[in-house]
């Protein structure tokens, strides 16, 4: 839909050719903006309720300058994944106010205030120590998108206790991020525990058979325990999101 | 625990050795039944908040008769998946208010009103016609968990325009199931379309290079949208049990 | 041929009874029968301290009474696993004193008593119940090879309470065989609590991207756990053979 | 070695010019030149009416340096693909003509005028941005070889009104070459909204259980939509190079 | 777009509100028929040019039926896949000027005659003799989409004079689909010889390693032939489609 | 057409017997008869020195007859693998001189008397006894194409013993095949014994993670012997055929 | 369980109201320590019998001191597995009684003599000179656990005399670790040379279809020796552990 | 320990020379000799006809030329692969008669003139100029085993006439190594052109689906011409040394 067919509809709102109902739905779907490298989403926090998210990987640091500065126009938060530290003190430097996560290598921009949209807290758990950035993706990403978060790290299944003592985090979770690599049993004694969602990610640790994450993949898709879903392996962001969808009132 | 302990534990509370908290919170979660071939778990209905659910393949008629009785007699609904007819048929005929779905192979048996527990609707879609079975189950699973379902079958990505004349459909639920063999492509659709929880179904539907579902779960772990999580391959009920905790109030 | 027949050998060559040249043929290699479609090993007790065991797949009725005749005639106990019903029909009925498993499709026939050889208790746990005949394959190859076995049944990890209620047992055992399918954790949780060997098995229980076991397999393979083994798929025999070994005095 | 040629041969035998020894060695096949490390087919253009393509990985820089020389020598236009960038300079210095596009890796060498031999406009088609790369070695690929080409880039299905709003590009393409790494969804929604010829291209983009490409490719296999075909990952050379056959006249 | 809409739209026509182009163009994607279990399109001969393809497995013969008797109705040409004989039986006893290939399990039912559109002649090849069934099916699917189609079957890689005798053949066809399985070898000296593209199909022929097909395709995608673009596993149909869809004026 | 008639063909060229377009036709390449869904290929014996062999499997009893009586007429010996009893049975019947080995499902059919080409003994040998049918359809394959022929069946690695006990049998072998199924190991442990070339064929015996051959084959690819090379999964023909290259004279 | 209730039991103890049984019971699965990064398990060496085992990989030095200080000042020994040069340096500076193993990458601490827990010897043995830093991770970790441990390097099986020449060794010890990569076949010949049990470790040594181990893995998966079990590729450490498990009295 | 040696020993038993004890040590084995890291083994070259072969990879210089002093005292000529630059220089610089082929990484040291054993020409043909390197391995390996061996590089199938142009040398070899990645298709059409041994050698050469020579491996397995096996791919040497045991008289 180019700018000419945007007057052209806003005129027939006008004239009352077209109810405002259709031209709502028409320009709910329809515009984009063209950066030549990058289609730029604007009407994405309408349609989705969220700020833009860029997938750092791959994109040079004078790109994502230039999209960060078309966001804050805007009036957008901003969150960056997967951005090496190298670009991140570039776009720092650039908008003082962003904020560097160098362990799970995330980059947050809020122009505006977080509007807290969750109804319950997000628990993310995660097996061993070295899920810990992987869990920290997540944990942010449903911070900036407006709910509380609370963690419980290194409780993996082969010392069953250290999960069983923490039980009642678990219980006032209203959704839970179980992340872990190796084996990947975590959610499926998490999923018999409480009785609420539970979004399993499986993180690339291990070694030898573990695959890159896919052990941990196939043992979550296979869980014994029921209201268990699965997102790609080391997706925090992608756990993060999903849980701020269920999380909102 | 044994009764013993369950004895002694009882005597602590009237003593008031024990208060009535600690023994909710023990009795929450040690009770089990053992029939011999399989533990039934009738505090689950307290723990979960669902019936019990049985996975039909590889258990006799007889051995889901002695169930579905002591399930009846405790007052517990009951859900059993992947029942052959033969088999549905001898519990039709021992419970005769029981219901059998032979499409998703699904069997219900409802001992007392389901509770509407569910805030919003579930959409359960496919992107063709041989996914249906699948998505029966999820459907299934979903309704006796009480929950409001609607369905749009056979609006796979080949057609676009499908889908996109369900919008209104899509943009009214609460939770949305997503089933689709072959590329499994639909849900990155859906995902980009809505701001709810989708959760992805992959199917066995294809052949050649489908490799039995594989396939459609790679893409849907690799959707470009976010929002999306995914169940194992065929896993209907697993994405009705899953949709219906995201729906509870 | 053991050291004492070797050593009379050498005596032989130095009084002259037996030739350079025969002694060379007969130093060659220990003997065995060749029954013209497998070779009997009837030193294997000797040298294992264990009965012969046959592969039931693969072998006519005909073939496996014969191997069973020469086996009795050497008064040797025997285990055949993998034995379709209608061929252990022939067997029992040949020597009636045999016994046959149906569930875990294996046949023993002790031509004299079991000798107790084993130290503790053999512990055999199953995640669910279509784990049990890998199981009682296990069980039955513990026990005919002279061990006491205990079973624990149906405690998957998704009821964590379950496992946690039989605590005791766990700790009493000298050796452990934890079976299951699905996303095999179970052994994870095993390991984390007994100081005991843990021997895992996988089954081919499960479905989607259970891959026949596959899935269990390379869970158990990643176990956070120290102290856990693996055998093959469904290879009961395998984990009750070994488990043997291990709790020999 | 044409028809043409093949006849005077025949015919210098029948007029005894050529020994029947001398005609059997020549009748052999057709000739092309050993430059020791590879084969040059000069005949090519003659026979697929195309320019000598050179892979220039695994190449050393003096080879390529004779290669192309010889290619000029020979009046051919020489495309070289997957050229790493200091390789390139010293063609670039040697053949000041030449031209470098970094972002692909692709180097063209024209030493005469491209002939126009396509009849429609080839679109070239990416899911995101991170997939341009592949998509220019198709591009410029198809463009050396004789056609116009379009490009429509960053139109994945995640939002599918991107694609929609550009229908019009879509529908008056003869041929369309459609790049998606992660699900590889695009082509299925193109082949649906097209009936032309799809060749799609997975690429190596995303992460975890995109496995370098395989999802992509295998989701394009199994495209729901009918008329689509793949080629190798990352082949945006051999995708160009059939929507050059494809679209001749 | 539902019937309202669809008599408004008229309305704005009839009125002048709205152009015929702009009605045709969103006449052209929208509307399309709902049975229940299938949404068949018939809007699809319009876009796309070719009648309606059913894929005969996991329908029953009611179902099936049914579709054929309102594509009837349409006046569209019927192709039905992957058809077995028992229902094709039922088929045509309803349509008896329906036709069944029961090599390739194809069935046509021509309610009007081919509209010949291929401008060239396409040639089926394949490698042995027991990949003619999916070579049938490709044929015939190009036919009935208006092709004229030769074929050329068991000229396989070990006994290259087989193929090189047939050169003309290979030399006059416009399109080439090559049907390989085992070592997929074909279509790779196919395309080395022809400068036409070359649609490769793998079948699932072979046995060990040949993994169902997947070791032909992947041959097949790594071609070091350019021109060569493949279709999933034992896709006969889709080879033919695209076949058509290159062929056509 | 051998070099000889190549010359007669120049020859005829010169003196003008024939002309130059049916010289350029018969160039092309060589003969062979076509059946009509096979192609014999009666050069082959020529050529490779063998009679014809036929892949059972997928072919008709009729087609098989038509093949076999033609091969006849041409006085060649023939083989076919793969054949199911049935079918057998009524080539037993047409042609009572040919002999069928129902445990490999091969036939064999001598219209003249095997020439012995071979110079010294092929020795196959199997780890187990399962492994025979495929070590059959080598020896078979062997002795028919002129060679002696020794076996050794059942002398798998865990037996060490059994396989030394037979060194001088491995020692005067000039070819030997050695087939496994399991981890197939056996031919690294023969082809460190011997200076002779080991063919190694991995079959489909045993049982989950052995995954229908692939881990025998894994295994022999990364034999830590020299001097193995590996054939596909079960083909006991392949390895016959190849010993009896390297054992012709 | 927190400090408040670890007081009440205490508490229920000195009055009585729990008996000493029960608290033994309660305290030896709960506690455990928080260090923000990791949680230390000190009640492990009771539970276990042996001193914590910490990963190196994936930890900064910085957090390395932190545990091993922690841990000396309780009095365990402790054993860093897979520890990188540098950072060994950084610790053996701080506890000059430590010692770093470079081939194997292992590092122990002992703050207490190791005591001798293992009733016979532990025999490591390696099929070449490249698995040698897996079996040093193996030998010092049982050494450690407090086993008498002996080695037999570059015993592979293609030259199996140099196995057989070591007999003595291999029917004296109490527990075999072999570790092998390539085709793995070590493990079936060792276990069929000895009546206990062995530990098979696949290392990732190899090329090309070794597939980093997974060849190995698989090969002793399914060996047809009894009484192997397998632990994960390159895993030496968790065979150590294992071993020292069944060596203990 | 020759046969003439074990007479000897046997004969001083008779006499009383030695012992039975020390004949029982001595007869358990062959002798080798222990260098702490590797067992080198003399005996070899009585045994398998050719000398020692050395894996470069993973050992240190200082191993390498330990081996290679010793190997050089006992006369025997060396071979070493996979040997990196930097390893080499250091050995040219202690034996300058050794000589090293950068491309492959071979290096070779003959402390004596190689003897011609091979009975014909081993003919070395490679696909592309990317597979040479492990082509010339190939032929380095087998001359220094004393064969002829000619070479033929950059043959592709998809320029088959280049292979047919030489059609005289593939004739007159007695043995054919044939190297190739990508599709892997070059030995099924040499080995149909042939009627002498194939030995196959996949290269890693490629990319995307070529899975590091996976896909060119599998084409080979199942190569629909006979006569052809395969080795693990890039492995020259096996090939090489396959060839040499296959060309002896």
């Amino acid at each position: 839909m180019d700018v000419r067919k945007l007057e052209n509809l806003l005129q027939e709102v006008r004239s009352g050719e077209t109810s405002i109902e259709e031209a709502l739905a028409r320009l709910r779907s329809l515009p984009f903006e063209d950066l030549g490298f990058t289609r730029i989403d604007h009407h994405r926090s309408l349609r989705k309720g969220f700020p833009e998210v860029i997938w750092g990987a791959g994109k040079t640091s004078g790109e994502m300058l230039t999209i960060v500065r078309r966001l804050k126009e805007k009036g957008q938060n901003v969150l960056i994944t997967r951005l090496e530290e190298r670009k991140a003190k570039a776009i720092e430097k650039a908008f003082p106010k962003s904020r560097y996560y160098p362990r799970s290598k995330v980059l947050t921009y809020l122009t505006q205030p977080v509007k807290p949209t969750g109804k319950g807290t997000i628990l993310v758990i995660t097996a061993g120590t070295t899920d810990i950035p992987v869990a920290e993706e997540a944990a942010v990403t449903a911070r900036v998108m407006g709910n509380l978060v609370d963690t419980l790290y290194d409780v993996g299944v082969a010392g069953i206790h250290r999960l069983l003592a923490e039980r009642k985090k678990l219980e006032t979770a209203r959704v839970l991020i179980v992340v872990a690599g190796m084996e990947g049993a975590l959610p499926s004694v998490v999923g018999g525990l409480v009785d609420r969602p539970v979004v399993a990610v499986p993180t690339s640790v291990g070694y030898g058979t573990s695959f890159g994450g896919v052990t941990a993949l196939l043992a979550m898709l296979n869980s014994c325990a029921s209201g268990v879903a699965v997102v790609n392996i080391d997706n925090g962001f992608g756990a993060g999101y999903l849980a701020s969808l269920i999380n909102r009132a």
